[in-house]
Formats: C-alpha cells, structure tokens, sequence
C-alpha cells in the first residue's frame, strides 16, 4: 500500500530513552517507505540521538517538548498538568489528525487517561481496553483488557470480545478467531459475578465466535485468539507469564552454565533453544494497541528497546491499512 | 514426634485413582511411622491396589464409600446428596475427630464446600481459603485465596493474611514471613476497589510484617513469602503459572530433540537441568491446604501421582505438631 502513515513516537518515554527509542523509529523508516515517524521529545537529546544516522531525513520530524511525566506521576493529575509533556504533545498530534498513531514507552496509567482524555473514544465505546497479545504456542493470543479498566462491567466486557476479535482477525489475519472469557474453571455456571453476567451476553452474540471460558492454565498453550477479561486479572495474567518466563530461562540458563560439561551441552542446543524461545519473545508482536480511540495508542513495554519499538511503529500500518478504528465504529456504534 | 496423625485419604479421587492414590498412602506409611492413613473409597477397588504389597498393615485402614463425587457435578448438590461419597465420608473421619486431616485430588469445589459444611469453620474465621504453595526461584510463596471464595471482601483479605502468615511461619518455617497483596502496580492508591479497601487494613494489622503490593510480575522471583488475594485473580496467577511453566518446558524440550546435534547437547546438560527444574514442581511441595478449618483439609492436583499424594500427608505431620488450628484460632477469634 502506498499510503504513508505517521506515527508520533514518544521519544522520552521508558527505561531507554532516548536512545533506543530514536533507533527503533529509524529502524522502522529504514524499512519501510511508507512511515513518517513525528519524534516528539528535548529538542537537544533528539537530534543529538539522531547525529551522524543514515535515514531518510524527509520520513523523521521532530516534535519539540519539553516535559516529561514520570511513571509515578498520578495519571489524571500529569495529563492536566504537563501540557508540554511528550505525551501530551504526541497524543494531541493524533487528536489533530496529524499523526495517525501514537506509540509510547512511558507511564501506562498517563497514555490510559490521555488516550480517552485527549484523542478521545470512538462513539459508541464505553471503555477502551488495553489489549496486549502474548505469544503462545499455537502462535499469539490477544488479551483484552490488561490494565485500562478495573472493576468493568458486562458489556464492557462484551465491547472487549468484539473490538478484540477485530483486532485479531484484520491486524493479525487470524480468520473467525476463537473468544474465549478468562475464568476459573470450564463450566459455565463457575466463576465470580461478573464472569456470571458477561457469560450469557457473550454467547448471545452474533458477532463473534465465543467458545466459552478459559482458564489462565490453556492461555499460553493457545487455547484461544482472543480472551476477554476484567483489568485486574488480565494484568495478573499477563505479569504472571512475564514474570515466570523469565524466572524460569534465567534458572535454565544458570543450569546450562554450571559446568564446563554443561557448557558444552549449551553450545550444541543453543541454535536451536534460540529459535523456540523467539517465539516466545514478546517483543516480537510490537507493543499493546489501547482499543476504541480514534486514532491508534500503542503502549510498548517500558524496557522497550529499538527492536520493539520498531515492531510497535511498524504494527500501526496494518491498523491504519485495515481501517481498524472504522470496523470498530461500525461494530459498536449503535447508530453507525 | 511420636504423637501419631491420622490421615484420611480420598481414594476415588483425581486422574489417577485409585492407583496413584494408594501408592502415595503405602510410600507415607513406609516413610514415617507417626501417621495412619483411613483409605476411603471402594472396597473392592482399593483392596485390590493394596494386594501383595508390602506396608504396616496396622497403618493401612480401609474406610468404604460407594460413591463418588465428579469434579463436574454441582458442589453443594453433590455433598448432600452423595452422603456416601469418598469426599463426604472422608470430611466426616474430620468432624467425628478420628482423623487430623482429609486429602483429596477430587472435585475442588466439592472439597471447598464440603470442608467448611462438615468439618466446619474454625470460630472466628469468615472464609476459609485454599492456599496452595508455588515454587519460586527464591524456595516457595503461599498464594492465598485460589479458589474457595470469589468476590472476597477486605476483612477476609485480612484474615487470610493472617492465616497465611501462620502458615508460612510455622509449616515452612519462614521467619516473620514477608505479606504482600497481589496487585497492579507497586503503589499504595493502585488498585481495584477491593485492593484499595484491603491495603491499608493490611497495612494496620500489627500481627503480620506487610510489605505492600506485588505485581504478579516479582511472583515467581520470590518477592513476597505470602501472596493475599482475592481468589479469582489468585485462580488466575495460579494456573498461568503452571501453563506457562508446562508449555515453555515442552517448547524447551522439542527443541532439545530436534536433531542430534541438539540430543547430544540435551544429554550433556540433562543432570544440571532436572536439578533446577525440580525445585519449579509443584508436586514437591505437596497440596493446597484450606485454611481456618476444624482439622486439616488438603487438595491435592487433579492429576496428582504418588509422589505428591506422598507429600501432601507428610505435609499433615507438621500440621498437627505445629498446633496450626489452634494457632489461628488464638490469631482470630476475638474471644480466644
């Protein structure tokens, strides 16, 4: 497709800014002719990032700011004050429509409240969710909400299930993904009291392939495309695969480095071990699209580094090629 | 200790009974001779699994039932209509006070509503939780609630902090065991509204040493001894952590036997590699004990074999010797 999408870049947000946030976006316009890229950040620490690099100089435009919100900032509070904030600013270069998307690194709680504050919901979408997609072993599974909304309600959940499968059927051409609720146990009659509600609202609709509960144990062994969820437990579920991936390959590899007979061993399956643990990698599939906002808000991990910065800018072609925001508008808004 | 624990074990129950059940119970008497394990369940069947082998026969004692409750059933139908199902007559061996504890690998939620509604409550206590013990590269944490109570409330948050810390301290023997309460983010006004309620409640409670929140994230890292939350999002940590930790270890494991390059590598590091991955089995650990009951009741795995059949009533001994009941009962009931 030829056309160009722009994507404003939050170049000081994360734990390697700005520097491998600069090298993901000209990763990113290095490859693909079809991205402009609007680094918004110091004006100072951008360009001395941008010093002496190969890029097409067209395709890189900065965006000056010269605030930044911290992590542990309260969000609401941030987003009023630091009008000159990279977030802001980034996220005001969407509601102008400048910018298609934006993508950031830095505090989630901040893009949350600014993407429905500045760049605003589509209509007809109570509550965006944050949707990131985690790899399985079938492939990659999208996990809707983690993190956006606690304490949601049924047909919040509902909206979740179908902007979800939207997400996974155009973005990620996965045909009539399979949507499942995350609960805590397979039978329908289990589960906490939203589960209970969201249930029968799921199976009732037409528009999308609802194959029931899920448990959090099926999850990784890609038991289906899209799961829907409550904030609080997406983000438990999401932290506790993070977090007991890298326990866990962390301990092997002290294991495979114990000994020189060990060492050896290491070095014999290291190619391989390589190539399966990629797949696991979740900074293979780009950053987490915040769903229903007009305009695309991407939320990249905060140790993002270039390569999944790039993957991030990179996903939101396919977001803006496939008219996701649209699909979404026709899907929910009641009088669309 | 010479004092002897009686154990009523659920031979009817889980994925591989009676078999596996009945092996667990002949490797504990051989093991150690301070426990008496009542097999309950078919006669025919059970006798059959203890013929021609080699045990205290003293210290074998078959309990008959002829019923069995599915993990599919309804819970609460099931106990009181199968009055002579495994799970009831076991729960009853409780009650009556001829046995110290009930294990089962049978239906959670008959266990759950079975153990409150015949072995009873511990006065003072609002909900019993299940509190499984999950491996972490730091030894092991309790993650309390998993399953006994969704929708929880803050003061059962509470208790279940306190029991926990009991347990931890004087089963496992961890020194003023670190509490924290699962949650989205480090900071104190993070949250859902439960957490909210729940944290400064924790934060006043002068009997446990509460260190704050932890993302599900630091779990398995080992950043809390005692992991309090509500029993859905501890559902939810719970058993991403077993699915991850299974699908990761049979990727790993593929790709080990992928060529003979690999098989070689794989048999050069296997010694170094069970090792480690033995202190991330769940089965050593023994079953998820239910909490703040009259006596002690222990789920095991659904597909519990005997080593962990075998861990969950040796787990009993130091249950009775360390006087737990009694200990949360001083802890909770304001009259004690």
């Amino acid at each position: 497709m030829s056309e160009t999408v722009h994507v404003a870049l939050d170049a000081m947000g994360g734990d390697h800014s700005p520097g491998e946030i600069v090298a993901g976006a000209l990763l990113a316009v290095n490859e693909r002719d079809n991205i402009v890229v609007h680094l918004v950040g110091d004006h100072e620490k951008v360009a001395a990032e941008l010093q002496g690099k190969d890029y097409p100089a067209d395709r890189i435009i900065q965006v000056d700011s010269t605030e930044v919100i911290d992590p542990n900032e309260a969000p609401v509070m941030a987003i009023r004050k630091k009008k000159d904030s990279s977030i802001v600013v980034g996220l005001n270069l969407v509601k102008s429509g400048e910018c298609d998307a934006f993508v950031s690194a830095g505090s989630s709680g901040a893009i949350l409240v600014g993407g429905q504050l500045i760049a605003g919901r589509i209509k007809g979408v109570e509550r965006p969710p944050l949707a990131p997609l985690i790899p399985t072993a079938k492939g990659v599974s999208l996990l809707v909400d983690c993190g956006a909304n606690v304490d949601a309600r049924p047909s919040h959940l509902l909206q979740f299930a179908k902007m979800g499968a939207i997400y996974m059927e155009h973005v990620l051409g996965v045909k009539n993904p399979r949507v499942a609720i995350l609960n805590i146990g397979a039978e329908e009659e289990k589960g906490n009291a939203l589960v209970k509600e969201s249930y029968p609202l799921l199976k009732a609709c037409p528009d999308i392939n609802f194959t029931g509960s899920i448990e959090a144990r099926d999850i990784a062994a890609g038991g289906a495309d899209v799961i829907v969820c409550e904030a609080f437990a997406g983000n438990v579920a999401l932290k506790m695969y993070e977090g007991v991936g890298s326990v866990l390959l962390s301990e092997i590899k002290k294991s495979m480095m114990s000994s020189l007979k060990t060492k050896i061993g290491a070095l014999l399956i290291k190619g391989s071990l390589k190539q399966t643990l990629k797949k696991f990698d979740a900074t293979e599939y780009g950053g987490a699209p915040l769903l229903g906002l007009k305009g695309l808000v991407v939320k990249t991990h905060g140790n993002a580094k270039r390569k999944e910065v790039r993957n991030s800018i990179i996903q939101c072609i396919t977001f803006k090629e496939e008219r996701i925001g649209e699909r979404i508008r026709e899907r929910l808004d009641p009088e669309a």
